[in-house]
């Protein structure tokens, strides 16, 4: 017997090795694409990155740079040899660069900043002056103002409500904001919402600098000039073209008047070195700055305001530039109208190696190697579109004016839109729409890392267990599934997702190349090839893992999704935001019967000049019922759709396309077409940036922020809004469950 | 009806304000204390303290100066003046002082540390040159060492165990340590254990210099060439003269030699300011140091080892001084033989004004105002012992020698000790024996705080309700009791608490006054008066707090003792340790489990030569039983005892008398003659400094100390220890209680 057994479980285990599944294909599809998987593999090569990356690095590409034009015409051709169908589309958007830059301390002890980053020897990129942008923020206002300083932190709200307990206005003030906290656009936008006239954001050295680990050239961090361009559009209202929202900026687009446009920054905005922010932050007195809002430079940091005044002075040629995508496509032999779309942006603020270089030579080799086993006999059942974005670094331009140039079409046809951007050494990360959370595990079960040979999805694991708290280990203990973050903003993805609702993920690997070169002249292939990836091990290890996404995607049997990891995840917020109210209330109490109990007055220090809070409105209890009775039905619904999932690859193909139809126009149940409160142009109902955080993502948005901005009728509102677009939803989950049913007879 | 209800209330709540009660007092006795305590409160004079500190920090006072002889003269003839029977109480220690003190960097960028604290013009005492102590660690070795630099962080065994992680040893290194993160002497005393050859201690600004706040003389805090002095004896297996260990070092006293002395440092250490730390890290290469261990200097923290070797010599007089503890005693009427001692200390490392003369003038205007008092007819039931302790910042010399030579009339007499040291403005702070936390709390609420009018029990719950985490005002909302601290180690009053068994309190005020002048020649009266207390407002509020501790201990009618504190909060350790246990059974498995996934292997970053971590042995479960039941047994006796408390004012004094005794020896009942695992000096089964944390205390040590060194077999036999230890303390309550008892005929 005892034998007999033996020999049974190794007949089994060897059966199961042999009955590789893959979600969504049926036993013969998952072999034959397992095999070409394999040559996809094998095929990959790390020197075309290097290659492709010297190239499109040699010179600052930015949005209507000569450079940038070239590269984009670079791509197209080389996605044409690989037997795509390519085009560059154009799209004229509103791109201000600077004509006057001027920041000075004036006073006894006067100061001209410099805002130029020298030129290293061990970077034979820096120099190239002529061709750079000069360090700015794009979307700035126009400006001359001459006030005193603040120091307002990261310039959050949160930051202003402690400047108020402080006593401490910014009215007519210029306020100094460290970077990070937050999307950058926040801060001017918070700092004009509170009265200030100008606004200075620099990278603090706690943060990227010397504090982090050592500087450019000896080390990947922020040397003591460099500076992070970025724009501060107000994309949290809407990204893409100021000038055109909601439709595509083609030549004749109707546009706005630029004084009309609500995304632009009202007051003047400047990012800034260390090196220039040290005397200013000198000239503060005023109270010491919290503990919190320390950093790494050596001085007593105090909030301000300035002994002297600051002298800020902006103007900017408000030019219509010219943007160039590349969208190639290999059209599919099946079913041509189902569009796998992959995306990367091409244009960075100066020579842009890691941002975006990195990541879009990634995908060119990806598409190179599809399309060579194309010509060998490859079959894509649906059409693949590989895209190289422009302009994304102004306000993911390229891809936001393509979307909505295209809605209609991309509407009917997108099945999914996978994103990247920078890419560099460590593990992989992945955010997304839940419903995909399976298929995109299986992917990661598949893709060895490059530097210890076990898998990706191992190694992200043991990386959260051995570098996390001790929380996240206690919850993660033998449970390996990657669980997808939730997309906020960040890059190209918010026209397909929040917009259009097209089901996305966003993937790269990172967490061993960190450094300060964001958005500065040292973001070069010199920095890349030293400290981000050398030899582009990770640049072949996204390939694989993308490349995986697109091809499974195309030639799934049933489209890969997943609807009970969407319940699962969706019913979390619901439960996150019961608790955020419940805790908003006990706080709320807590802090209204300490302020009556006069506890802030008789803690304080009389020699400081804090001041009690206010008491707040109370906190109502909200009725969840609706939305909760609605999750209840989708769970239920889900649940059966699911068991009964892998029939679908045994339906006729006339059948499967109707399911798939189903499947992939699902995520646009999620779309509500009002969109948002005071946000039209973001639709998705489960993920949207957050208002006051930008990067930050804010799950069930419209309750979420109802609730942290106290404005409890429109939590309420929008408790309906999302129940009635589950509902929606649970409709399109029984359509799909009917056609994978066993009919009786 | 309703008017008659009214007018009922109202003489309810007159007869509750007239009947005011104080623990231990009967009726009559209770309102002569407060008329008294009335006239105590409107004696106390500011100008007094001022005065007396203008004097004693007017030239440097440390241990065998001439300053320090004339101080204790001048303090000794005032409480003579005052009515007190006075003595100076001589000690003949072993006291080094530096002789050679070189450091500096070698190789192509030398150094050589300046180890000087300027003269500044807004600071007189500051230029006294030649009376003051040079900056230096007392009981360093002497030594001549060369050799690589390698920075530890704070020094303590958790950090050598990340540089193991991160493959760097000490042996055969000199370390460099931040100050903070534990008492100083731990970090050459665990340096040396892993090998090390030298040891430098500097002032990182982050913790007191200029990150923390405006340095001085602008602000409070450390100026660059600030230097912390200190001892590095290793207190945590004995304080006080490292030659006579366990006796008092009078002049014929049998003494080790010096090569016997375990409290002695065996390696060369040496504080230095953050401008002669700067070269020394600037030096280091190897790994950036963690996250956690990077200070405010403006650099990149690395680990090491340096490029450039350190050169380090040290040498010192190693002389017998000569200590002056000035003990002033103020006898009793009814019991003398039942003593309240008082103390602080009155040396400074150099004009020490904030410590510990903040506290010593606040103990002589207490002592004052009790004695004229006592001239205008004020009895005391029991015997006042005022002390001003010399030589405390070696190592608790003073009060040490003395408690040891005088072990035997003190285990008879001694009912409680109250100590003070440095003083500022802000908030109470106590520790002390949980059996007196009720009766200090009624003293929290007699005495109101000078700068809010409310009760220092109030402003201290204010604050902490208001600076405190979300955990902390949850946990405390509407409960204002004060909870007493533990005592570890830190000022005087281990030779009473954790020698003899003693019942201790330590009091002081602050959390308003911080700086960065401690053990610099900036802890002068112009930083104090600047900075700390101006117009000593908060020192005679120490007064009010220390003297009605002191005058209600001496005339109670029966001890105000608690046994249900003592037991609520010894049970709460007892259920700390549990889960210490169990909570390290966890860890342990996990980290386990994560080194035999290879976790730690496949997380690492292979351009980083971290280590995984050696699995560890399994952790016990551990028989708590006996000392449970133990426990149980304490809290139904505790609780009766305290329901008939009340009775023992009633009583005849001799029954009082046998009941205080009783009262007042119970906390004798903690002390096991054997004492601690490894230091035998520490016989408290309660309290002691920890040995590898030194200020930090360790509750229920025996046991808690067995758990944290993985010594399970020391844990499991203490567990025993402390169980008998309960036991014999439950007879004393029940002695107790039969007093208190009314008879059945």
């Amino acid at each position: 017997m005892r034998r007999f057994q033996f020999v049974f479980i190794l007949v089994l285990s060897v059966s199961i090795i042999n009955a590789q599944k893959i979600m969504g294909f049926n036993e013969a599809n998952a072999k034959l694409q397992l095999d070409w998987e394999k040559q996809f593999d094998a095929q990959l090569n790390a020197k075309n990155l290097d290659l492709w990356m010297q190239f499109l690095t040699s010179h600052p590409h930015h949005l209507g740079s000569t450079k940038g034009k070239a590269n984009a015409d670079y791509m197209a051709n080389l996605f044409r040899s690989w037997g795509y169908q390519t085009e560059l589309a154009e799209y004229h958007v509103l791109f201000p660069t600077p004509k006057t830059r001027v920041l000075e301390l004036l006073g006894s002890k006067p100061y001209k900043a410099k805002l130029e980053e020298p030129a290293l020897k061990e970077d034979k990129t820096s120099g190239q002056k002529s061709e750079q942008l000069p360090s700015y923020n794009a979307y700035s206002a126009d400006g001359d103002v001459t006030a005193e300083l603040v120091f307002v932190n990261r310039g959050i709200p949160a930051d202003y409500d402690e400047l108020e307990r402080m006593g401490i206005s910014v009215k007519g003030k210029i306020v100094i904001a460290k970077y990070g906290g937050s999307w950058r656009g926040i801060k001017p936008k918070v700092a004009y919402e509170h009265g200030a006239i100008g606004c200075i954001i620099y990278s603090d050295p706690e943060d990227d600098g010397y504090r982090a680990g050592d500087v450019y050239p000896e080390g990947p961090y922020r040397p003591k000039f460099g500076v992070q361009r970025g724009s501060v559009m107000d994309m949290p209202v809407y990204p893409g073209d100021p000038l055109t929202p909601g439709v595509g900026a083609t030549k004749d687009a109707k546009r706005l008047k630029r004084e009309d446009v609500v995304t632009l920054m009202k007051i003047p905005v400047l990012p800034i070195s260390y090196e220039d922010a040290l005397p200013l932050l000198q000239s503060l007195s005023g109270p010491v700055a919290p503990a919190a809002w320390r950093g790494g430079l050596p001085l007593t940091y105090h909030v301000g305001p300035s002994k002297d005044k600051v002298h800020l002075k902006l103007e900017f040629n408000w030019d219509i530039k010219t943007l160039y995508n590349v969208i190639a496509k290999l059209p599919g032999t099946e079913l041509p109208d189902e569009w796998i779309i992959r995306g990367n942006h091409h244009d960075g603020w100066v020579n842009g190696a890691a941002d975006p270089i990195s990541g879009m030579v990634s995908e060119m080799e990806e598409a190179r190697v599809i399309g060579e086993m194309v010509k060998k006999g490859y079959k894509l059942k649906r059409t693949l579109v590989y895209c190289a974005w422009d302009g994304e670094e102004q306000g993911l331009l390229g891809s936001t004016e393509w979307a909505e140039d295209h809605k209609d079409e991309l509407r009917k046809k997108a099945v999914a839109y996978i994103n990247t951007d920078g890419n560099s050494r460590g593990f992989i990360g992945v955010g997304g729409s839940h419903t995909l959370e399976p298929f995109f595990n299986e992917i990661a079960d598949a893709v060895m890392d490059p530097q210890t040979g076990v898998s990706i999805k191992e190694r992200r694991y043991a990386n959260q267990m051995v570098n996390g708290d001790k929380a996240t280990r206690t919850r993660l203990m033998g449970n390996k599934n990657i669980k997808l973050s939730a997309l906020g903003a960040g890059s190209d993805w918010s026209g397909f997702l929040q917009f259009l609702g097209i089901a996305s993920l966003n993937l790269g690997f990172g967490g061993e190349g960190s450094g300060g070169e964001y958005h500065s002249v040292y973001d070069s292939y010199d920095h890349f090839t030293r400290f981000k990836d050398p030899g582009f091990q990770y640049g072949i290890a996204l390939s694989k893992t993308a490349g995986r996404t697109m091809m499974r995607l195309a030639n799934a049997d049933v489209l890969p999704i997943d609807f009970t990891s969407f319940y699962k995840t969706v019913n979390d917020y619901v439960g996150e935001l019961k608790t955020l109210l419940d805790n908003t209330r006990t706080e709320t109490e807590q802090e209204n019967k300490m302020i009556n109990d006069k506890l802030f007055d008789v803690a304080k220090d009389p020699k400081k000049g804090f001041q009690s809070p206010k008491p707040k409105d109370i906190v109502p209890y909200l009725n969840f019922s609706e939305l909760e009775n609605k999750m209840a039905e989708l769970k239920t619904n889900a649940e059966e759709f699911q068991k009964l999932y892998a029939n679908g690859t045994q339906l006729s193909a006339a059948k499967q396309k109707e399911l798939n139809q189903i499947l992939f126009q699902v995520e646009r149940a999620l779309i509500n077409d009002k969109g948002l409160p005071r946000r039209s142009w973001y639709k998705h109902q489960v993920y949207a940036p957050g208002f006051y955080t930008g990067y930050g993502v804010k799950t069930l948005p419209g309750i979420r922020e109802g609730i942290e901005e106290r404005n409890w009728k429109e939590a309420q509102d929008n408790i309906s809004v999302v129940a009635m677009t589950i509902e929606v939803y649970t409709n399109e989950v029984k359509r799909a469950t009917s056609i994978v049913k066993p009919k009786a007879f």
